[in-house]
């Protein structure tokens, strides 16, 4: 009998098989940031994500620059992956963004999402969008809200090894 | 003369024609809002722009309702046509939103956005995300910083009238 | 038997009459917003309110000038009041503002606050808070979240009349 | 002659020094945050600042919690100084905050602050408030303009040491 089974929280890696499995879960259904945005899901780790999205024409507004609205669904994934992270379902309640660069024809955007805090059914999580160059693109803040069911079945969780 | 002659606003038509010419050359060229999203410039007039957008396939997200990046994308093209509207270049400092009913397949959005305040360079915007039965679905609050140059060339603004 | 009898919302002047009583009780015992900071409730309808508030010394900050945390605590009354006018204890959940023009010392701020949009217990709240000469100060926009309980003895709602 | 002469960012010390003294001169005539809110200013470092009040009766609310605009105004006051750290006079443009827990009285609430971004003129700083336990109280995130002149005379910078 080891510790964790005492444990109301899966041991650490439990939890980032189970986040990563999540993500992959999630990401393979996300048509609107896989195929529509062309995005690629780096990691999903508990209460973390990075996605990586490369600035192509589709993106490009008329400035010729790529859509705020389009580094915001980057972040609004992101989060979206570093929130459900844990196999509870969630939703975004609310966001903000600051837009600090634009984002060029080319560039390679990395977003990374970190949780500040999950407090009951609640989390703000700060995603963090930056260009090939190290570059801050955007600062985006959500709020999360955790709602009934899970991502995956639960039992997937507990699998049925030997 | 004409009273206009020594007004520095232009008169009402001409604001509105302004904004319509305004919205059409900067539509004609956002690749992101008008074929990536399917967007439709309903109207752009001085401080307010309508837009619409149908959710299709490509906006579903892994829970198979519209991205909430998309649904921002909306709003912040919305925000982008009503805070161009004067042929000021004019950029997004800073937004929010709060998703307040999902999107679903087949969804009609619409978005309307209002000038709140505009004083110096800097302005505030309201954006309404609505469904085909009236239904809320988010809030969006723009702030605008204003730049250099026009969206179209400033002669075109005098016309060639006799 | 009346109509009333049959709705599950109180008749307007009900609901008007519940709500002005809901803000004087709220604030007879609001040490912060009447005593600390001095301000003056001008009116509690349902989903609006207006409070007042003369800038004074103990406002200014080292710039001499009103402290932007005093304006917003003016305008998270306002929301308070306007949410909780239905006589349900709500919280805010989360705020922004955004800081137009600065209040100098002896300016008369008012500060409108108006709702936007409530469904079920969600609700998101708009405040203009505006000088004596009519400018605009600041924009705050609040989330709203009902929690359990009523701010007065519902009973107190039916009354006795005959 | 030192290499400071020869660099545009001040030595550290020399930074941390302007940025005490800056934080100092500030706090010295903030009537607002001083005498009527009650705070302490901990500490003001080059994009830092930490600044502590304790819950008194004053800043209660009708709910007998402490009112939600004053946990602003503490953020927004460690701001200021996180944001001013530098000797160049700068202002708040925009604000969000989410409330997490209340603060009760007799609660100690420390503000601490730090700089996310800074480039050109303008900064994104993020504050979070805690309690006396390390709960998270709120978060806020606070945009910053760079105006012109400077907190201290410019003078007093360079010091008159032989």
């Amino acid at each position: 009998m080891t510790m964790s089974a005492h444990s109301h929280a899966p041991a650490p890696e439990q939890a980032r098989d189970l986040a990563r499995r999540v993500g992959e879960t999630m990401f393979a259904v996300d048509t609107a940031s896989k195929d529509t945005m062309g995005m690629e899901l780096v990691s999903c780790e508990p209460g973390r994500a990075v996605i990586r999205m490369t600035v192509r024409e589709l993106h490009l507004n008329g400035h010729q620059i790529c859509h705020g609205g389009f580094i915001f669904t980057l972040a609004d994934s992101t989060f979206a992956f570093a929130c459900n992270s844990y196999n509870k379902n969630t939703v975004a309640a609310g966001c903000s963004i600051e837009f600090l660069k634009p984002g060029h024809l080319g560039d390679v955007l990395t977003c990374e999402g970190v949780e500040q805090t999950l407090s009951g059914r609640h989390g703000i999580y700060d995603m963090k969008v930056t260009n090939q160059r190290g570059q801050v693109i955007a600062l985006f803040r959500g709020k999360s809200a955790q709602i009934q069911g899970t991502v995956i079945p639960e039992t997937a969780d507990a699998g049925d090894q030997p």
